[in-house]
């Protein structure tokens, strides 16, 4: 019997999942403490809470944002209380057992690949459209990592130089015009057109209130205004799905994040705008571009799988000092 | 002993080495033919010349464009003969042994980090600078492929939706803005516009005749005009290096084509450019940046490693019929 378990971190909650075969038999939420000694005590607690008999060998950890080959947080915009903190090496202390770490895009891809929507699948591209867009990569099966651990930070891609300032301190990032933020910012300036009142509607009268998801609400009733904001954010997040798949050439894209709610009404233009762009489509079968399939569950489970890979495989070694 | 022989099959000639324990023993070059048949040919002659005894166990083919799994050239725009053939097939029919073939900027970037200018990293871009951009990736020490075998088309990412007309029918491609022929362009311009008369006599005189070679000539001697179009230019290079760092986390960059042999008056306001522009270059050791070191070699070398990692590495399986 392979079990294992896994827990996602994030910004307000951490939830952890025990795997048994390739099944979630168990999970549990708890939320994310803000400093590090306590994030250490929540994760510790929460891997004995769903391993009572201790019949778990190994234990994963997906943490927001960068996540070196060490298992350390070099940084996590979204939970400063863990920024500089060496996840890996203070959980293994504690449990007395082996835990592998990575970034939660990057758990996120290996749950699809493995247990989700890109099952079947070795080379796959995991975007999650939220505040920012995340990245998870895995390439010939299993996770790419990069140098130090980075890789995958594909919402960071300029893809017009002269676009508007990102948090990351430059401009024109994929992830200013094809996150869930940008498809709300998209969606208040078709209201405030006067060209979408199914939108305003959606987001009960208020202008400043449209977010993604009153855009994809509207669209599914489908009101012209919100279709025509839908095919135009589509259109932005496939010219980076396109360049992403000219560098890494994969089967399959895993559309995560709160969007993917919506379906086929943001799938279905972004398989239409991406057809048109992608280079050499008509030498390779279709990518296919599917919804993430685990949900919310997604980190947990590739975090479990990660730590049945084993942490020599995440955390093997580092050229970051950590 | 460890033998191969690796061939780069390019526009207008083969260039083929013999290596023999890392070391280059022997080469040949003969005219690329236009045909077909004619290349199949032409490659067996190259593999006998350098191996009369057969103690060869290995042989190496890089090809322009795109190559499938199966060692199929399923689209070459600079060797139309070459489209459709099936390289790997036909040559090892011939021949009677073990034959990879792979992208000519994969096998070049191979030959690099096993025994050029990035020996010792394990994960690595190689871009060439030429009329267009070609790309390899090396990821966790082995060549990343992708599902179809077309992965590292990194020259046609798009960074700016709105730019010029590339030939692969989009707009906007990294390769319309960074490649040598781009430098030639921005050379142009700038002679047009007065601002650079040692470019102008670089190029003797004549406006239209301007090259890359003749900015980065120019641009050596010390002529401000020419340092600020390389400085522009430049600019547009570290732009799309810096979208490859984000997606993965490269320890080196190796720079190849013509325009290298400017060597560091191209390199150092690259490298001055990617540091601006580099996510979370705080928390990573700086990215190398270096000048391929096997020259017109890196591709021959490259396949002849190919041809070393045996043919179920270079074309284990393929998704693209072929």
């Amino acid at each position: 019997m392979a079990a294992s378990v896994g827990i996602d971190v994030g910004g307000t909650k951490c939830l952890a999942v025990l795997l048994v075969d390739g099944v979630v038999v168990a999970d549990r939420k708890v939320a994310t403490p803000p400093g590090a000694p306590d994030l250490i005590e929540v994760l510790s607690g929460l891997v004995e809470a769903l391993d009572g008999d201790r019949s778990v060998s190994s234990v994963g950890v997906g943490m927001p944002g960068l996540v070196d080959r060490l298992g350390v947080v070099r940084s996590a915009p979204n939970l400063a209380g863990a920024q500089g903190l060496a996840v890996r090496h203070e959980l293994q202390s504690r449990l007395g057992r082996a835990v592998s770490v990575d970034n939660d895009a990057t758990c996120a891809a290996l749950g699809e690949v493995r247990l989700g929507a890109a099952v079947g699948f070795d080379d796959v591209i995991m975007v999650t459209l939220g505040t920012g867009i995340g990245g998870g990569i895995v390439a010939g099966g299993d996770v790419l990592r990069g140098a130090n651990g980075f890789a995958g930070e594909v919402g960071h891609m300029v893809v017009d130089p002269c676009g508007p300032p990102c948090r990351c301190g430059r401009r024109g990032c994929w992830e200013r015009f094809a996150s869930g933020s940008a498809l709300g910012r998209l969606g208040r300036e078709a209201v405030a057109a006067g060209a979408a009142p199914a939108i305003l509607a959606a987001a009960e009268g208020i202008t400043e209130a449209v977010e993604g998801r009153h855009v994809t609400a509207a669209a599914a009733g489908g009101d012209p205004g919100a279709l025509e904001v839908m095919d135009r954010f589509a259109t932005l997040v496939a010219l980076g799905l396109a360049n992403l798949c000219a560098v890494l050439d994969p089967q399959a894209v895993v559309v995560g994040g709160g969007l993917i709610a919506a379906g086929d009404v943001l799938l279905g233009p972004v398989r239409h705008a991406l057809a048109s762009m992608l280079m050499a489509a008509e030498l390779r079968p279709p990518v296919a571009i599917v919804g993430a399939a685990l949900g919310e569950r997604a980190g947990a489970v590739g975090a479990a799988c990660l730590g049945l890979s084993g942490p020599n495989r995440a955390n093997a070694d580092s050229r970051v000092g950590g």
